[in-house]
């Protein structure tokens, strides 16, 4: 079994999982699932699994799959509290079933999960760490959208909190699923976490520069929310000035300069893209602590992949 | 340590584990918490260890705390559904922090129960089976209030599956913990079972006819939501006919006439009761099939407290 049989596995054990005599529960599960996505974490997971010496990927599907759960629950719950109409090119769970039935879908996959992580036993420590986290991050989002207080301080330890910490909870359960000590684990943990930094910022960006038709939602809808990246260093952009106290651009801010044209003339989307560069360093410089291995390879891959994604 | 102590610990260790640097998700979950609640499923699961032949109590704490943290989650995402104001005579969540903090502070529960339950290997898949059958009768709940379409029989689904599961799996758990036989697990899972169905007929009844003040929230806003025994029954209430097809009294039937007489008049009160009470003989039944014992005992006295209470 190599990587995107494993991915298709925990693809296949998501739809399974999520069975339900409550119809609604089931078909709203599969509508979000079946829509597909990047399951880039469980790819962080297996990866991580195999660069610590892991033999059998078909040991650590049920985690990988579990991660992504969580993931899925949390962005169901994302469109409820941001209004999201369109993801993964399709129609939103609480568009399409109202936010009653998108809340209990939520709840539904978090609940599935327990089942999940049953047999593995400590492993749910890093789990609950990495979701909690998760949960604080995405808290820390709704508080400085809603108090209009997003710096780059706080941006980085939102995305650190809501994207990172899963990012790295899945590379620290590969390798804790493949018996690595200690170390290893840690330091896969330390890749995970930039990466996902990697991920989240290179995500925003894409909010303000990607294709909407690629990315099967809308674009430009986190600056106005007071969320992202650009929305951090909206403020820079908005007026050419560094180091000024930052806040976020509206889009009632001079309604005859687009708000995308004007972040992308002020600088917004090249100093992002020197943020992750500049993560990515970090990145590979954790996997030269590691046995260099095809696996490890595979790994730097993966923060090349992130780096240069479209959609 | 006597299972008043053993609650106490739930309500701290619920409140040690809501800790949390994002101030807000620390504040509304204890919030919630410190408004106490009759930790009826704590007790269940205690009551069911002992009489199990379980011997430490403090052993059986951090499942407890699981149970009632997911119960808690539940209760938070509820009042979002239901747009409650009050909860235990408290403003609730929603209303206080508003709608995205409230259903984030759910999530965190959720997420909080990964690390609870870590230790406790195959209890999760019991756990699980519980937390999911509380989401599915939530579901099926929302959906029979949206269509209008609660009958009895689909009310008994409803009330088997978002309270009996999870006071049946309490009883299971509390078992298991004690390293019961699959008999003695079993049958006070069976136990359990009918208690929450008590358990929940009885609380729909209070809606009803409790008091307000007594409560710690609002009497009388079930049936008008198309939920509890009482719009069950009340199309038998409101036209004294028994076997027509079932349907809701709504608030704007008969204006003249208020909704709690027109019911009590019609002997939905006298039919709820008369359900309990059928099935608290099945429960003591259950009970007759297990060694006696002071511990059996005290979870016959808890069906009695469980008929009788008026809060």
């Amino acid at each position: 079994m190599n990587i995107d049989e494993a991915v298709l596995a925990v693809d296949q054990m998501m739809l399974d999982v999520v069975h339900s005599e409550v119809t609604v529960l089931e078909e709203a599960s599969r509508h979000i699932i079946s829509a597909g996505g990047k399951r880039v974490r469980p790819r962080v997971l297996f990866n991580a699994y195999l660069a610590a010496g892991g033999k059998d990927l078909k040991a650590a599907i049920p985690v990988a799959t579990a991660i992504e759960l969580v993931h899925t629950a949390t962005l169901v719950h994302d469109d409820i509290n941001d209004h999201g109409v369109v993801r993964r090119g399709r129609v939103t769970i609480n568009e399409k079933w109202g936010r009653t039935f998108a809340l209990l879908t939520g709840d539904f996959l978090f609940t599935k999960v327990y089942e999940l992580m049953a047999p593995y036993g400590d492993l749910n420590i890093t789990f609950s760490e990495a979701t909690t986290a998760l949960v604080e991050g995405e808290t820390l989002q709704a508080a400085a959208a809603k108090d209009n207080t997003l710096t780059r301080e706080i941006y980085q330890k939102i995305v650190a909190k809501k994207t990172a910490s899963l990012f790295r909870g899945a590379a620290m359960l590969g390798a804790q699923l493949a018996g690595a000590d200690r170390r290893t684990i840690d330091t896969l943990g330390e890749y995970g976490f930039y990466l996902g930094l990697i991920f989240q910022i290179i995500d925003d960006l894409l909010d303000l520069t990607g294709d909407p038709r690629l990315m099967g939602k809308a674009a430009g809808v986190d600056i106005p929310q007071g969320k992202g990246v650009a929305a951090a260093i909206a403020r820079k952009s908005a007026n050419g000035k560094r180091d000024e106290a930052l806040g976020v651009v509206t889009v009632e801010d001079d309604p005859f300069l687009p708000l995308k044209e004007r972040l992308v003339a002020g600088g917004a989307v090249e100093e992002g893209r020197q943020m992750a560069q500049a993560l990515a360093v970090q990145a590979h410089a954790t996997l030269d602590r590691l046995p260099q291995s095809e696996a490890v390879d595979a790994l730097r891959t993966l923060i090349t992949q992130v780096m240069e994604r479209d959609h």
